[in-house]
């Protein structure tokens, strides 16, 4: 009926007439679209959630008989037993009783609220004002801003493995190639810097070091701290350090920020409230800007500024609040917390430490714990996937798979769930290794003989 | 000394003793940087904020005998004279009080929240569901994931002039190409249809409607907005409608959300607590996805939610206590605000309109009055910026150029600061202008005869 028509809709011939109408030159008629065709940009599909990919392809169906543990969530306040402290809840509520938090911030945050930070973070190797401080949506959106200001596309940045799934989310989004480092299990996963500096080239634009780790609970010793200074010091790398969980450290470790221990590589240490405070939903993260040799100078600051104009900083009730959260929370919260994440911790360790097939790497901080599974001793399945899989499906207890990590063979547990629920995680973690393990083929040969 | 070092290290040798110590075959040595050269990303450059240049670049230096009067910021509650209702503050505090809202919120928010959100804007015509509800951090954030998940680099937009400047500061950060379309002043600043119909072109990606505008408080009738959907729905061109100042238009007025008057354009609309609830720090924003014709489809939906990952959504506080917000705020408060607004733009106006050699064009709604200047009749002074600027060094009267949105010869005033403020604002403009204002040749000459 339509010849001249593409059958998609009428338009076409609907438009050149409404054209003619309002004497548009016909000479002067663009091109345009003739039929719907919205498609999602190609940032919003390189924008990757390993997480959720492989979980959302994971069959998660509960035992029925047993109740469900997800020992999954890197939310310690889930289960309800790590309540934030009093201090800290009322400190926002005398923000908002004072009316003075309800407009707009400036986008790096109150001049007050960065100062809170830098006085709390500041020490004489390396002292901060407020000006070294961006106020941020969340210490996702701190390593945001630290990776764009940082990177353009083509670059590429080093991160660790297993490591923290957002920093490869956030830079292949924005077109960074992502070069993993290893971490070495066995010397309480510290970096390989050697295979560190050899992922090395002209186009390398960041190294993040996340301490202490997630998914590893490790905690770098400042020996080894120095040495991932040496490596980006001679190749002239700065450094992203992700210390959100700064300070969430056992008793008897030592947990040291980077910067202190550095006389020339500048740093932007990424932190927030979220852990150590208990609050990961208030979205209140920072970035500090230490940079003792001026590297970045005013660049790499005003960089920042700009780019935290887009969407104009964090909530400004829980800016009005951070003084006092900051500087009122007494000692014993935090105690506290890290007394019962190492007690948890212990528990989950010495469980799992003789389940046949199971090896778990003892944390010192953070609130996780990886566990290497000896997959030739699991015939039953493939892989890591597959192993938490069957561990649900079996179970009830739902552990990350640390494929999820880039690190295969190995799973995380998050330490953070009430101790009768650990417990009675690892007993049937037990049980299920029990029923599944399987000596090599050369054992079961050597009980035939 | 060093002949083989460039000078300004010693890095490079040392450099190459270490490689030899850790025995790294010398043949794959890459390429990697002799010395720190720290450079804030392309990305970063391109973020642009004109408000910020214009502003930054003016010589804003009070007349020290009167007190400083801005008319120039768009925040409602910097005076105090607009606080928010109690009913808004004690749901925050209720939401602290629960411990139920400090945990991760899904990247898109509560589901509670959501629906919150989509039954406070559900209509008949253009019914909402949760699941058509992105919160975010502000509606900021909103049209930021908006601009990102419809346009790749390459393609343009299509943006009003006068304009809120965000829009252009988001595109160009992210390569996308800005084109403006007029608004007509003389027509209660509707849009040039014709102007906006011919810059579409195969590379147009978004079409951006402010309604109620910033900074012309304007209010299209329904009968424009159906021809704006017109010139969308023969392109075929999605919609991204700001409508953050919906329902803040004067008694009389009738705001029209353009989802409901469209049966076939998909629409992103963008809102939030900001204006209407005048607490723009809280950062609480949102995107509701109207998609009647499926035309969005799953990959619209799934690329928001993608992008909503990278930095995890508001704070977690203001969305627990969204539901009461939205549900229980009295109308009396909203009437407050716009009575205010009303009287305060009817002072204004009349003030104004009597002033020789400007031309306020009165608004219908928002926060805002653009004032016209008859740059001809003030030779003292080459454009806007220079205009506003004096104002500032005679009469301590701060008013933005409306260069800042790109348009000059206008500036904008800010019409929610108190009466009495806005009243001696008038009579310094009044005065300055008559102390600037000169006939034009023509009529001096005429005079002369």
């Amino acid at each position: 009926k339509l010849p001249h028509n593409n059958g998609m809709n009428g338009n076409g011939v609907h438009h050149v007439s409404v054209r003619a109408h309002v004497s548009v030159n016909p000479a002067k008629l663009k091109s345009h679209r003739q039929r719907w065709n919205v498609r999602p940009s190609e940032m919003s599909k390189k924008t990757l959630n390993p997480i959720r990919a492989i979980v959302d392809g994971m069959k998660l169906t509960p035992n029925p008989e047993k109740p469900m543990i997800a020992l999954s969530i890197g939310d310690p306040t889930v289960f309800g037993n790590l309540p934030t402290d009093d201090t800290v809840l009322q400190a926002m509520k005398e923000a908002i009783d004072s009316h003075k938090y309800n407009g707009y911030a400036p986008s790096v945050g109150y001049q007050k609220s960065r100062e809170a930070v830098s006085n709390f973070y500041s020490c004489p190797e390396a002292p901060l004002e407020g000006k070294d401080v961006i106020l941020t949506s969340g210490c996702s959106q701190a390593i945001e801003l630290a990776i764009s200001v940082l990177c353009n596309p083509g670059d590429n940045i080093l991160v660790p493995r297993p490591g923290f799934s957002l920093y490869k989310t956030l830079a292949v989004s924005m077109g960074i190639q992502v070069k993993h480092y290893n971490l070495l299990p066995e010397k309480s996963w510290e970096i390989d810097l050697q295979h560190l500096e050899s992922l090395i080239d002209d186009k390398t634009a960041c190294l993040i070091v996340n301490n202490p780790s997630n998914p590893c609970g490790s905690v770098f010793t400042k020996d080894h701290q120095h040495k991932i200074l040496a490596v980006a010091s001679r190749n002239c790398i700065p450094i992203l350090a992700d210390e959100i969980y700064g300070d969430m450290v056992f008793p008897g470790c030592d947990f040291q920020p980077l910067a202190p221990l550095s006389s020339d590589v500048p740093i932007l240490s990424c932190g927030g409230l979220a852990k150590c405070w208990l609050v990961p939903g208030w979205r209140m993260g920072w970035i500090l800007i230490h940079d003792h040799n001026d590297i970045f100078g005013t660049g790499i600051r005003e960089g920042l500024v700009k780019l935290s104009q887009r969407i104009l900083g964090p909530c400004t009730v829980v800016q009005g609040a951070l003084e006092s959260i900051l500087n009122d929370t007494p000692p014993e919260f935090y105690q506290g917390t890290i007394s019962f994440l190492k007690s948890n911790s212990e528990i989950c360790f010495s469980e799992l430490s003789t389940v046949p097939g199971l090896n778990p790497v003892m944390p010192t901080g953070a609130m996780y714990i990886m566990v290497g599974i000896e997959m030739e001793h699991f015939p039953d399945f493939q892989n890591d996937v597959e192993f938490t899989e069957r561990l649900v499906t079996e179970q009830s207890v739902f552990c990350l798979p640390a494929t999820a990590f880039e690190y295969p063979d190995f799973f995380r547990i998050v330490v953070t769930v009430p101790e009768e629920m650990m417990i009675e995680a690892c007993i049937r973690i037990r049980e299920f290794c029990a029923r599944h393990y399987r000596p090599r083929s050369q054992d079961s040969h050597d009980l035939d003989q």
